[in-house]
């Protein structure tokens, strides 16, 4: 092996540039190449590479984004665009191309294998929302990204004897606001996955207030209601005035946790290895706990491994 | 002296707590009882005070929010609600009432003196919107809660090349919106203060991108335009995406900054010097970068004190 | 079941208040008093209880320490100690005791088990120096402060091209250096469980300069060597300053993360479980990342489950 | 004017890169070529220079430390070496040189402008110990820092009702230990301007305790005593245990706090100004809050300045 190459792609999330980092560590010490493509699948098209050094791995471990940048790519979405980055990954000899990102990202990279490209994919999202892996790198820290926020949010609120509706990203995945309304000791939680976890809110906020819960926290994926018409009607159903509050970008930057940065670092020994054994077209993740690789064609988006045994405990504590 | 009383009212600012912490160990000093009252005017009128000990303030002093809790109450806005507040003061032997707030809660507190209360008010609000004074208490923090935020959201937007629209809080006072476009590098602010700031965006936003700027941000106080519609017209009228955001409540809460830690202090040394010296009826602020203390009937909203020399510097940078 | 109380002992931990305020409210919603027992075995020996309430934890969810307090207790550990404690216990109706503390705090449980008090243990301790569990609560916050010290400390360092040698605590435990070490992308680890870890440190350290590492960093658990007398000599055997930097208790204060405040969550609820169950004198851990009991008398000081594996990982990068 | 060079030097300070990224911005407006010396002084005999760009730029002026990095050079400080670094500065064209630093490369600075070089200083370290100017830039982020960390490190204090001895950094300076001790509610402080301050320090902890302060807090600057001494004392003398805490270098690093971004960017606009105006051998600082500029070889090491307005309402406080 003497040259490969990674990009970054989709939604950025913290732990990107750790695992680059590392990707880079390993391959120094065994005289590989590794190439960094710009802006991801863009740059696989535009044939913008550049060889990585330690210089550029000196000042980035610890920040969260893509130093790489990521990108979403029209033309790779068309046959003439894939055919660009093949002639461009061989033109420039590479070998293997590692892919961190999310659910579109790791289609793209489908593509690429069957048509002959050597892949390893690395679930890089902070949505959390790939089937074969419990935790994907980014997620740890947008959780605690939303958690802190709402640490602010609640010294006013709690000043004030208010409520607060929070919605936090996910996309499809309820994992963020499942992992946030624990962690923040919320009174109810709405999810995709539970479609009637909309239905009972008020139930619930009445019931924490009965039990003399000051400032009552509702936490909303998104894509599932409106936060501000939910707020109202929460100040109208009860004698307390409900703030809505979407956290937005806030949730997806900073520097990774400890959780993301070892994750980062095992992904990458888990790559490298994999590629020094000549497997390829496999994702890697975590099962159990532990870092595994799997067939990266059999890897979908997540339907069913929502954790229903936090949503349990939640429900538990909250009824 | 033997007895004073202190409320915070309105919203809550960061620093509040410190306040009050140092109002007490001060008075703990020389011997006089500090009652607290609770959730702001309503307390008041509710006769809802606590006699506070060293144990209330061993742990807040750090803490946003306000453990006195601030609130708004619509009795007191009537006579009778004012009577009863009064009542209250004269049958709990408060001497002197000392008020934490913004100008909402000064007008109350000027109706009680005119009713022959004496009054000392403390400026706590994070929106620097009163014109007696260069700083609020809070305003500080609010300010370096925005630009830590902003650094989160431009991991996200550097990573994708994309702008940033970012609505920050204020009411009818730019200097949040200002201070944080000017701490975060932005390209361009919009402030009430400064009507034309709302025309030339577009051509400052496009001057950025000329210039090589990856993600150029616009910074928006809150009441002026809808940050959404803009962030549309700015992806519409430049080859970049920009992304809206609203900020909201993660600026008002978190531990107060070093600045305002020790205005609270400042403040409340200024405070037991006015009452020893049996001087009532006045509001503490900054002028020139010094504790002083004006006549309380004088002061009103800020209309004119914006940092128009900190605009124009921000102006010089970004034309 | 009608009464219990819960203690915090030993070095204070984050997580430690979450996870009292999710047995309280689960207490509440079975109608269980749960008492409070302050300064941990020394309130237990002294009879400084309390009968904790909604307003108890309503602002003590997200912040480090403990609200009950931990101490160290001399009487205690003597029989005349003991039995005033099971005096308490009996006099104050108690039936079951929580116990949340390290090695220590087990230690002083399991003798009053055997004296026919109900326990309850749950692993609070920053050290991760329990044998039966993965995990303790508070040791994925401490991991996290060390490692955003670091990520503050080595701006400096990389401005300056210097290295840097960092002392975090651990006791006999040598996790929080390893995981400390692999998440700020040190250069070198010395740990207890690996005594050759300390005799290779310089050789390491020259490795990484000559890859063009900037600013090598060196973890080192506390009581194996002196940091000072460390750094000094790397400076002598290379061309670089070396700084020592004892990191000591910012690592164990501050809001817990994500993970800390789950897993006191669901420490709450087991053992509410447990004594619903009529099981007791069971310590609760996490085994393959899921909770679960194990005999409290088996339970001992960490020996062997330190993770080699992460530890092999590390040396990987670093070789 | 075509080209002007920046270099950091001595100890760096959160804001340098700010401030750099600020004279990049303006520089670019007036198409002058802005030049980064590296390492300081040792790139300006090594010539060593980088042409800055947007893109240098883009993703640094949030972040701590010195992009250009600081250096201290032996050579600079012969003759020949600065013999070598106006040759270097003649042969790159370089019309003027801004320095960012400390009374050390001040000093430097001095010594260039005598021999003919252009020069603008800024106040560039955490200590505050330059006389001409009340705030240098980093210090207000220093302070900060600090202040933050002894918030974590009193939840363990106060958990513990322990004491605490915290030395932080100033170097001859003791406002890092002022302002420290006032926002954190220390009860001692022990600055070098105030020889007393170190006597009576039992007696503050005395009295602090004997008001009901768990966690008596006592702030040292550096080189003044052993931290450890002190806090072995202070437990002999009292009931309670203290811990010493030495802070080290997580007070210098970290992004920088508003004022000091704002703060870097008024010293950029005011150098351009000064260079566009043809004024040069000037240091630029704040007097009562604002932005002014003095003659460089009129600036000293601070001795009379310290603020003792502060320093004696501390006392108020803690007597």
């Amino acid at each position: 092996m003497k040259k490969i190459a990674v990009l970054t792609s989709g939604g950025d999330s913290p732990g990107m540039n750790a695992c680059i980092a590392n990707l880079f560590t390993l391959c120094n010490r065994k005289n590989i190449t590794l190439l960094g493509v710009r802006k991801g699948y863009v740059g696989l098209v535009e044939n913008d590479f550049i060889t990585l050094s330690q210089e550029h791995i000196n000042n980035v471990y610890n920040l969260g984004g893509s130093f790489l940048k990521t990108g979403r790519s029209e033309e790779f979405l068309k046959e003439s665009g894939k055919q660009k980055a093949i002639k461009n990954l061989k033109e420039q000899g590479i070998e293997v191309l590692v892919v961190i990102g999310g659910d579109g990202s790791f289609r793209g990279a489908q593509e690429l294998s069957e048509k002959g490209i050597k892949i390893i994919c690395l679930p890089g999202t902070i949505d959390n929302d790939l089937d074969y892996t419990e935790k994907s790198l980014g997620f740890d820290t947008a959780v605690n990204n939303c958690v802190s926020a709402i640490d602010k949010i609640k010294d006013t609120m709690l000043s004030n004897n208010r409520g607060v509706v929070v919605e936090v990203m996910g996309r499809r995945s309820g994992d963020i606001a499942l992992y946030t309304a624990t962690a923040s000791n919320a009174d109810a939680v709405v999810v995709k996955e539970v479609p009637g976890s909309k239905d009972n809110i008020l139930e619930k906020v009445k019931l924490a207030i009965s039990r003399g819960v000051e400032s009552p926290t509702v936490v909303v994926g998104e894509y599932i209601l409106d936060v501000n018409v939910l707020a109202s009607e929460l100040t109208q159903s009860t004698d307390k005035l409900f703030k809505p509050m979407i956290l937005g970008y806030i949730q997806r930057g900073g520097n990774p946790t400890v959780f993301d940065r070892n994750y980062a670092m095992e992904l990458a020994v888990k790559t490298i290895e994999l590629i020094e054994g000549g497997i390829f077209n496999r994702a890697i993740g975590l099962k159990e706990g532990k870092i595994y690789d799997t067939e990266l064609k059999t890897v979908l988006f997540k339907e069913d491994n929502f954790n229903y045994e936090l949503y349990n405990l939640f429900q538990k504590l909250n009824s």
